[in-house]
């Protein structure tokens, strides 16, 4: 379940204090997502950079609607018919209408759907194939299948019914639930969380079609300036002349283990004779399930570290990745990486049991710990993407600090579990020196801090690794 | 369910004599099929024929060992460790050794397993890909696992103890099974028919690797004739002149409907250019459910159609696919199309829910009618093979006999269920004149006939279409 072996000795994790700072080493995301948010968008604008890997398709997608249409679009909604999105299904348009999902121009149609549950690919029309993993899919009910009844267009508004998209050239098919749900995550078995959020209450329809976007989507959550899109990370990369762009997903607190694989990892790419490798680091901020850290959490975290110069700013754009989380282990690492590929990344680390957790009602993991870096290196689709498995890192007693396991002298480094160090942040103990920096650590302290009730002892499962 | 909808009279259906006949009408077939069983077979023999389609992978699959090399591979089998194969293993053997699965050389190994879960197809090593789309394993359990222990090679025994064939450079992984279902039928109810006769009480690891094959498969069940290999249907057809060869998998009798589809697809042929399309007739011969009807009286069935003259035998080969059925609706019709590419067909006529059933535990359908044929149109490594959608034949009775059904005058034609057809054939009453040709009416009401105990009307459920 944790997507990286984790060592730490049992030596006392000496007190640090942890002073405010600003965001500066966030400085170049920082700056880059202070643009204005009605910074003009083309639909499907063609975006190649000569030194950049190729959006799936050939060209990114992006689904606004052009300022000078805006007044019309407005208009033309408000006489079709409305579906209300939830919070998962506007991260969905987030994704799509940004162009993760390149070649996609909206929710999926049956075709898409059937492609991507029986082949996980999309076959394009020159007969070469996009990775597409996940069923990107909006649920309706009877009513509103009813509601919409001959129209081809149906406006998608949020929960306080402001207009969001328009979604053109419907197509409404059957939303054959246990049959997505056995294809997408390999079980059935109840307790899945995106299943349960998502699915089960979710209607008997599926609505599929092209989307015109209002506005880039927005949380006001003081973090939509992390939110770059692909399109601005690849000006990122670019803007820092990066011949090499490799990306980390994550959903939980960086510790040195992964920053040592980071910095490793830029060190491997230096030698094998780039100039310039950035790293993306890419937290995960749609839909996780309830003891997952939340991102706000995560965010400062993450922050902490860069500040605390585990790794390097200089090489290191920090941004969200806007998808929702499926926990669909082998499934769900191909959406992971293709979306990277459309934000510009020709590299992807990959570690233990990527996307995997508990099994929902068994005492084992979901998904066999290898299958998804196998899976990953097979998948039509990602043969442009360099996939870097995880070494493992551990905390070597002998160095004190960090460092890549080696079996040959298995008897210098030491494991905690993730269950461990939860028990440790939440009793407000340290880890060893040198397992995660102070600030860090004292960010996941705090985080359980404001969890605990006062007569429990009870907190969410945190998922260190 | 049922591949075809079936339309017919309610007019009383005449009584004809059905006199006993050899099976001339098959003497194509049967000819080929009097060949010595030791006629040589060289392993991964290269059949590319000019007018056929080429094998996936371009070169047929064999994989029986030469008759100078058989007494040293018997020498070397008796030292190895032995696995007893179950009657579906065997079928899987027959399937792999004749190189329906080509270019697969043996059972999966775990790439190979996961790229069927994952993709349905395999990579091949010039990029290309095949489709693969249902798993060809073979399990084991954790004494068998422990018994083979560092060896590289198994002998495969039946279940008499006879050499079956030689495992080599084997490979033991886990055998996932809720995932391996899931994700190959897209459920994991109880009660899938291939699932409870092959997965559910099998080993808990599955073994792959190259197989040596020491004869062709024989079953000496008289129908051995009947089960003509790849090469040996490539044979045919070359012999045969066949510029086209159209398949259609069966796994129940025929009737007008489908006689009427497979003559008009010749027809439809002709009109394109094709001087001599060939029908292969191919019922599945391995495992099927209790309640299908058995292999020996469809074949008896098969065989009346013919010799009634409702198929020509002239531009007909009827012959037995070794496959096992595994009732896995969209994902099964891509093996059963794959498989008939190996054999030399180009066109593949798919029905109305091909390889569905009912659904185990709720009243519906298990797979939606028209994924079968979208799949198949979209399935990757299937590009070359056109594929044939069925024409809704049915009673016309204006006409008094089989006709494609026309929506405008849709009052002229009648229904009739399997239930009904069953009902029929049990009690011994002849469905409408024109439905089924005499002897193979015949052959059903014999079949049931034999089932029916005296004090119990109960009989297996038979699928008509």
């Amino acid at each position: 379940m944790a997507s990286m072996a984790t060592f730490i000795a049992q030596t006392p994790y000496p007190h640090h204090s942890f002073p405010k700072k600003l965001h500066t080493h966030f400085a170049p995301t920082l700056k880059l997502s202070l643009r204005p948010v009605s910074t003009p968008k083309t639909r499907q604008r063609l975006r190649i950079s000569s030194g950049l890997i190729e959006p799936d398709g050939g060209k990114l997608v992006e689904l606004f609607v052009p300022e000078s249409e805006k007044t019309e679009k407005k208009r033309e909604a408000a006489t079709l018919p409305r579906i209300k999105l939830s919070r998962i299904d506007l991260e969905w348009v987030h994704v799509i209408s940004e162009g993760w999902s390149s070649p996609l121009t909206g929710f999926m149609r049956e075709s898409e759907f059937l492609q991507t549950l029986h082949f996980n690919s999309l076959r394009l029309d020159d007969g070469s194939f996009v990775n597409m993993s996940v069923p990107i899919v909006l649920a309706i009910d009877d009513a509103q299948k009813r509601q919409i009844g001959e129209s081809t267009r149906v406006a998608l508004v949020d929960s306080d019914n402001n207009l969001i998209a328009i979604l053109n050239d419907i197509e409404i098919y059957k939303h054959h639930k246990e049959e997505r749900i056995a294809r997408t995550w390999g079980t059935t078995a109840p307790g899945l969380p995106y299943v349960d959020e998502a699915i089960t209450n979710a209607g008997n329809w599926l609505i599929g079609g092209d989307l015109e976007v209002m506005e880039p989507i927005r949380y006001n959550d003081g973090l939509d300036r992390f939110r770059l899109s692909p399109a601005e990370l690849r000006d990122e990369f670019t803007k820092r002349n990066a011949d090499a762009v490799f990306a980390f997903q994550l959903r939980n607190p960086v510790h040195n283990g992964h920053a040592l694989l980071m910095t490793d990892t830029r060190r491997r790419l230096l030698e094998m004779g780039y100039k310039n490798p950035i790293l993306l680091l890419h937290p995960l901020g749609g839909y996780t399930k309830a003891d997952d850290v939340p991102l706000t959490w995560r965010m400062k975290q993450h922050e902490k570290v860069l500040e605390d110069g585990v790794l390097d700013p200089e090489t290191t754009v920090v941004s969200i990745f806007p998808s929702p989380m499926h926990y669909a282990g082998p499934t769900e690492v191909q959406w992971h990486a293709k979306a990277r590929i459309n934000a510009g990344a020709n590299f992807y680390i990959v570690g233990r049991d990527p996307a995997g957790m508990g099994h929902p009602i068994e005492k084992r993991d979901l998904y066999d710990a290898d299958h998804g870096k196998k899976v990953l290196s097979m998948a039509p689709g990602l043969e442009r993407l360099n996939i870097l498995p995880f070494k493992v890192a551990a905390y070597d007693k002998t160095q004190g600090k960090m460092a890549f396991f080696e079996p040959s002298r298995a008897q210098d480094f030491i494991f905690i579990s993730g269950t461990k160090m939860r028990t440790l942040a939440r009793n407000k103990e340290n880890p060893p020196e040198g397992f995660m920096c102070p600030g860090g650590w004292k960010v996941l302290v705090d985080y359980y801090d404001s969890l605990v009730p006062a007569d429990s002892g009870k907190v969410p499962e945190a998922v260190p690794a």
